[in-house]
């Protein structure tokens, strides 16, 4: 197995006892195998060498929410209201996007995260086939989900959970192990009781976690309520959704017995800063979450509603918004932050060994160009990170211990081909 | 006069009526003198042609409150509360700070603020000669105050607003007209009254507005009005301050009786929101203080809290945070966004020809790079600079006419220098 040995960097390992290492880091094959002082001898032999002067190295950034092909629909239709946003603008597109479509959205939004340091994300959508195929080909790691809407005549309902079966069953392990699935019924509020009991027997079946959204407004709290007579979360622990390993998306309106059940279960909360301010939806009680015990990630949602795909900005604002809005300057602090964006949102998808800097862990990682004005003097490059870099300063990322990013290019996708079908693909589905 | 063309760019022009031109822009001298389709004959020959294929261009940002310096304190002590972070970290680390440091921490600023597309800053902070010199050799634009903090005896006292008074009538209108002066008292609750008012008196003998902070924290206005038997407003009110042209920084806990009394006084306001977040100050109603017509712009507050100089990032945070906050989706639009950062900018320290692209302005613009995914597709690119782009995307700025920054490289100051003397100033201040 091929050997790589990047010297003179400075790591933040995301690890609480030796959080900044300075020195060397040694990777073989997919994993990382040494960190710490410039070692001698046999160790140090390797195939490649890097020189990491000048540049910082973190683990990559784990997207846990969002909806790549949606990045087609990028700043088509922006300050609206949530409901005519919907009704007017994303639906009547999406309703009309073909494979190739998706493929495309997708390819953009891959692209766009790999260069702004996401190494792995979550993805929930239609026509995942696709999905999967572009996670194979540019190198990420991903946990794919095709979401059902179940407001639907029961064949077709049926014809849906097949698909998400099938799916699951293909991909699965895939891409040497890149892929992993979940199930979805898509919200509470798009899918009927028993539908949503048919999908955890599915997922039961298949052994796989389950991701839904779940409180992202409080009308569709109320009108859950008034449906169901419950809020989402009884609602969906009565229906046995939180037997499975379950990640929810969003959580933005959750009272404190509704913290109490989801740490009960162990139920991991996607956390989306950006796209909730920007729909208006309101702040999640990320420092209560937390508080409790909660496994807190964070996810950019779609681009349609965010409007980049853009994590550094997600654990900045995670770090800023709770601040500002609870009145206490040390909420979520920019430690914190980092490991919402990085380690937490590994293990919300349930993967044990990657997020941090040490051996045994995958080499999914990232560099920074922080030989810029933004990070100096050298005080706290925690900090530096968090509150002063852009996505931008990210020069190069590694996944499985494959360089896919080198001096800003992307080695394993054609970056002007994405853009150009991109552009054709959004002409298209607005022209027709 | 040089003339200079800018063929086959795309042109955010902030003007409503025609807010976005595609073609060629034409500068002579400091000023713009054309724009729109590419002209023929004698108006189109120029000495210097820029190609703008693939980029966006713009008015420069205009960062109305800061304190330059403070970039040597980036990270020192984040994630704290406010009093122990002031009393603990920035008094005793600005007390040593000399004329060296100032300069040195002021050139880091506005090699940070310039690379990210800030044409015009306001910079208030105490040995004010470097800050002028600093921004004379830079050939950014800027409007600058002593600030004044009026604890201390009389003599001290006298010899500050000396001081004050003479960089003011050294550098109003200086560096090529580039630079103009406020006069500052620091804020209320660092300023006993009668001092307040003779700084008035002095600014009303210069003919020069006032610079303050004011309202930023909840436990100030409660001080104020102890101390006092009024808030704020009503105490600078009082003082004369508003009888002279009045920017205020922050202005987060304002009654709705307060606003309307800043909007007759025709005070601007400086949204810092940011910084507000960060110290968990709070959210200002900036909705509100829209709604009532009072003149709001954008600012970054110092480097150590907030903790880069992006305006971008400040764009971006007013455009989300009030709608998150709000619940109103529709709040602060990407257009009223990007014109808080910029042309209401340059009308906040009453600037008129600064702020928009269009003949007679002002040449001071940036371009950005829209050949990046995170640009793709075409929808609205004013949407796209606002909710999707970051600052590392600017590639060009000019100011006055003159090309500041190439490529992303800094032509008027020496960048690696910079940077090597801000981490030495810092390292001299904690080892002392």
């Amino acid at each position: 197995m091929k050997k790589t040995r990047i010297d003179n960097g400075i790591f933040i390992t995301m690890k609480e006892e030796n959080p900044v290492v300075t020195g060397t880091m040694i990777m073989e094959g997919s994993r990382i195998v040494y960190i710490g002082e410039p070692p001698a001898g046999e160790l140090g032999e390797c195939d490649e060498r890097v020189d990491g002067k000048g540049k910082l190295f973190l683990p990559g950034f784990v997207n846990t929410h969002g909806h790549a092909a949606m990045s087609l629909l990028r700043g088509y239709g922006d300050d609206m209201a949530l409901q005519l946003w919907l009704q007017e603008k994303m639906w009547p597109m999406e309703a009309k996007f073909t494979a190739a479509d998706v493929r495309s959205g997708t390819l953009l939004s891959i692209l766009e995260m790999v260069k702004g340091g996401t190494t792995m994300f979550v993805d929930m959508y239609d026509h995942m086939n696709e999905v999967a195929k572009a996670v194979e080909e540019s190198g990420l790691r991903a946990c794919l989900t095709r979401g059902v809407i179940g407001l639907c005549p029961r064949e077709v309902q049926d014809a849906k959970l097949e698909e998400a079966v099938r799916f699951a069953k293909d991909w699965h392990g895939g891409a040497d192990g890149r892929i992993t699935a979940m199930m979805s019924p898509h919200a509470p509020y798009t899918c009927p009781p028993d539908y949503i009991e048919r999908i955890v027997a599915a997922a039961h079946e298949l052994n796989l976690p389950i991701h839904t959204h779940m409180s992202e407004t409080a009308r569709e709290v109320q009108e859950n309520v008034e449906q169901y007579g419950s809020r989402p979360v009884a609602h969906l622990e009565k229906l046995g959704v939180f037997s499975r390993p379950t990640l929810v998306a969003h959580g933005v309106h959750l009272t404190d017995e509704e913290i109490g059940i989801l740490k009960q279960y162990d139920v991991r909360v996607s956390h989306n800063p950006n796209s909730n301010l920007k729909l208006a939806s309101g702040v999640a009680r990320v420092p209560e979450l937390l508080k409790a015990g909660v496994l807190v990630s964070l996810g950019t949602d779609g681009a349609a509603s965010n409007n980049n795909l853009d994590m550094l900005e997600e654990i900045r604002l995670a770090a800023l918004i709770h601040k500002g809005v609870s009145g206490d300057p040390v909420a979520v602090p920019a430690w914190d932050a980092l490991k919402l964006g990085t380690v937490d949102g590994a293990r919300s998808i349930w993967l044990e060994d990657v997020g941090t800097l040490q051996p045994g862990m995958k080499a999914d990682f990232i560099a920074m160009d922080i030989d810029q004005p933004h990070f100096f003097p050298r005080t706290n490059l925690i900090s530096h990170v968090v509150y002063s870099a852009t996505s931008r300063d990210v020069t190069d990322v590694c996944v499985d211990g494959r360089w896919l990013v080198r001096n800003r290019e992307c080695l394993t996708l054609d970056e002007e081909k994405i853009m150009h079908e991109a552009q054709g693909a959004f002409e298209r589905l607005t022209s027709a």
